[in-house]
């Protein structure tokens, strides 16, 4: 039976844990909090406190950048064994990583699954079952490593796995993930928003859902990847002002133009069935 | 057996025309494009075409704004008859209603129910099930004809029904739709979203989901409640920057206190399946 240690058992954490022990690996976790640890032995998640990573021959790593870097740079691992991220950001921790040799094998991964809630309580064995899964790779990833990697992931049920440079997932997912996030925060503070029940169909609902972001593991990932993020924020303000002058110009033909370009830019990319 | 004329076999008056259908009216229906009129017969959804609007007890316009109020002022209608329509903003079409006395009974509504598409293809019976209903009300509404539309809707499967005045529901709806069809439009024009297979997730999904707004339809309904989206629209661009500012700042303490302020916000608003 494959050996796996996890650290961190938040949403994320919690459900490779789960994922993993339902596809056949033993599965050790770990967190600094006591209550998210006996929450994963209880619901079998994992079947060990993992103590000593030297001890695995695989460790994912299920915390934020911050404290990915410090283990990944601090912590013994085992010679060879394959060492794993799951940060939102990935070229700090790529450049943390290989800024000396290490004795591990080291694969950054990103799972395009989560949900507006966290911590152990909203894991989910099936959480990453056909989700949308980038590896990010570079001179240094091993193809052992990236195999094994993958491996691991399509157990756990990924969808469609992606490959890319750490930069080119930073700059994709300023504008798939990051900048959702702040546009939900900002919507949901309208005065108007507070006293809507009633009001609101789909659409507000889907505004609105990831607004509650935890704002210190966020304000951590805007700076992580603070240029891609403003570039795509400033860019967003700006197109929003188009809106804002044709209305206020009494320009329908300008407003018309402006919803048709983004009608257009919709209807090139793929609805998730298509 | 209740008979009923629904004019506008798009996607909203199609549901209607099913929803009422399978609730056992008698539902006769039009719209200019004969291929609309073609697929609602097939469907079943309407069992005649609906000529002569002055014969019928109950007339439901499932047109936008403009095509509404012409009906609404120039039409013949039964006397008593009770006369509706679904448009996504109220006050001006309560206004050219009330311009003249009218030899009919008018309550305008505004189901929040919808999809990303459009057209009688995209119609369903069960389109307005637990969906919320707006009803628009003010001292000319007759307590009969409220009465009435209420039990319509309710036969349609609608789930909670607000009733408010033309102006409050204008408010509420440019941050609860009309915003986030905007934001939703302004989003996908990313130059990284139009490449970013693979790469998404839930949020992208939600962010994108309504961009594909029909200009022609849109640019009315905003103009129509040009005052209301606008004080929406400017607010938003004005949060937004908040974060943008931050960032550029490197004050994290900044950031964070704007995330916090959203996440605080969202928390006080019910989800939908609370």
């Amino acid at each position: 039976m494959k050996k796996i240690a996890v650290i961190g058992l938040g949403i994320i954490g919690g459900s490779i844990c789960g994922a993993l022990t339902k596809a056949g690996y033993e599965v050790h976790g770990n967190d600094l909090d006591n209550f998210s640890v006996a929450v994963a032995l209880e619901k079998g998640y994992i079947v060990d406190v993992a103590e000593d990573l030297s001890r695995y021959e695989r460790v994912i790593l299920a915390v934020p950048p911050k404290a990915a870097i410090r283990l990944l740079c601090e912590e013994k691992f085992k010679d060879g064994a394959l060492v794993g991220d799951i940060c939102g950001v990935k070229a700090c921790v790529e450049k943390a990583v290989y800024e000396k040799v290490r004795n591990y094998r080291y694969v950054g991964v990103h799972p395009m699954a989560g949900k507006e809630t966290s911590g152990i309580g909203s894991a989910s064995p099936t959480l990453f079952v056909g989700a949308n899964l980038i590896i990010t790779v570079c001179d240094n990833t091993e193809d052992s490593a990236l195999l094994e990697m993958q491996e691991l992931w399509q157990d756990m049920g990924v969808g469609r796995i992606v490959l890319c440079s750490a930069s080119e997932h930073d700059k994709k997912i300023a504008i798939t993930s990051q900048l959702a996030h702040i546009v939900s925060n900002a919507y949901v503070k309208s005065e108007q928003a507070a006293d809507c029940e009633g009001f609101t169909g789909g659409s507000f609902q889907d505004m609105t859902r990831i607004a509650g972001v935890d704002e210190k593991i966020w304000t951590d990932l805007y700076f992580a990847n603070k240029e891609c993020v403003l570039m795509e924020l400033d860019a967003l303000i700006s197109r929003l002002s188009a809106y804002s002058v044709a209305l206020k110009e009494n320009d329908e033909e300008k407003l018309s133009a402006c919803l048709k370009e983004g009608r257009i830019k919709r209807e090139k990319i793929k609805r998730p069935n298509d």
